[in-house]
């Protein structure tokens, strides 16, 4: 019998290449998607067709109230622009406020509820190396001092979070997607969410700079 | 100025009791209530009432499409029946059914997310001693671990999880809610959620136990 694995799904690169990495290494794979008051909803339908081009279980959940209670963030919050970067820059303060507060944890914490619920002990999720600079939950102590929790929350020391891509570039993790045949122009990256990629914001900038250094095609239509 | 503290507000006697206690100790006190799918949903209008006779600001966070995927407790799940339990027994095994997976995780880190965007440094939840044996999530080891965790996600070591019930017993929680006032009329603890509280699930024996022990008064019109 194939082990279990939940692995949460944004639609993005990372996170798709994750899916099609976990299916590969032959886990029954379950998708869970989050909704939380984002201004890229179209993430989720991205999140829908890569799940559905693996022929997986994929559970989308609305936590759309979260959006009154998790103030501050530009991906959230209809007052704050999500920010322009200059093509080469790493922005860190400017990037702070795309942090939603505690989000990790939050999806963290609902994805080993329902790893829990269907007897998976392994719970996936994309963060990768970049993301340690300007996020606090994307950084391995987290991810270990999390797991750690958990175990103890649910009384299982079976129960495991991996994050495989976090000491790794994105140009590493299109690689590999590409490998595996991850349908790239169907993921979703830009925090605008208009109809099509923006290009601009630091999320699009990660992206064509991941495509470029990996010297992979890339199939995104950028408006800028 | 007064300091922050977030409290997670079930209705019940603990989490209500603490509601007094973090006023009387002159924190700024900031209730949040989560639905998510208990049948005892007449708990919420308690936390709302109880939070009302404090004048305290009070979220009501919907988690509802959580019952769709933390399957197989019979506190979200139609298909199992709350258990009956003997006056005298503390059935463990019975009691399981009642774990509702990984709960006070995600009740936690939503709240350390509300708790960060107020500019809040501690968060309270109502845990108390018995709550021990059947919730390991109730645990002092979990607590310290699940705050450590939340520290790292957030850079901020000044974040703190408090249970200040963890060890002591609910008929003490009923002696020093009675001094503060609490409106254990107002409260609500029955599993059931039917008019009455039904005085024979687990919760409702816990109840009666606490006042009988304490020597209190008990207001509660049960069915049994």
């Amino acid at each position: 019998m194939k082990k279990k694995a939940v692995v949460i799904a944004s639609g993005g690169i990372d996170s798709s290449t994750l899916l099609f990495k976990t299916v590969k290494e032959n886990y029954e794979t379950h998708a869970i998607t989050f909704i939380y008051g984002q201004k890229h909803k179209r993430e989720i339908d991205s999140a829908k067709k890569v799940s559905k081009s693996l022929k997986i279980p994929h559970k989308i959940v609305d936590l759309s109230s979260l959006k009154e209670i998790l103030s501050g963030s530009a991906l959230t919050d209809s007052r704050i622009d999500i920010p322009e970067v200059p093509a080469e820059a790493t922005h860190y303060e400017t990037l702070k406020t795309t942090i939603v507060p505690n989000r990790n944890s939050i999806f963290l914490s609902i994805a080993i509820g329902y790893a829990v619920s269907i007897g998976a002990d392994l719970v996936l999720f994309g963060a990768h190396h970049s993301d340690r600079g300007v996020y606090p939950d994307c950084r391995r102590e987290f991810i270990e001092a999390f797991q750690h929790s958990e175990q103890l929350a649910n009384d299982n020391l079976e129960l495991k979070i991996e994050a495989p891509f976090v000491n790794i570039d994105k140009s590493r993790i299109v690689k590999l997607g590409s490998e595996l045949g991850v349908p790239y122009q169907e993921t979703w990256s830009c925090y605008r969410g208009e109809e099509l990629h923006c290009g601009i914001c630091s999320s699009c900038r990660e992206r064509k700079r991941a495509f470029t250094e990996a010297g992979i095609y890339d199939p995104t239509n950028y408006k800028q």
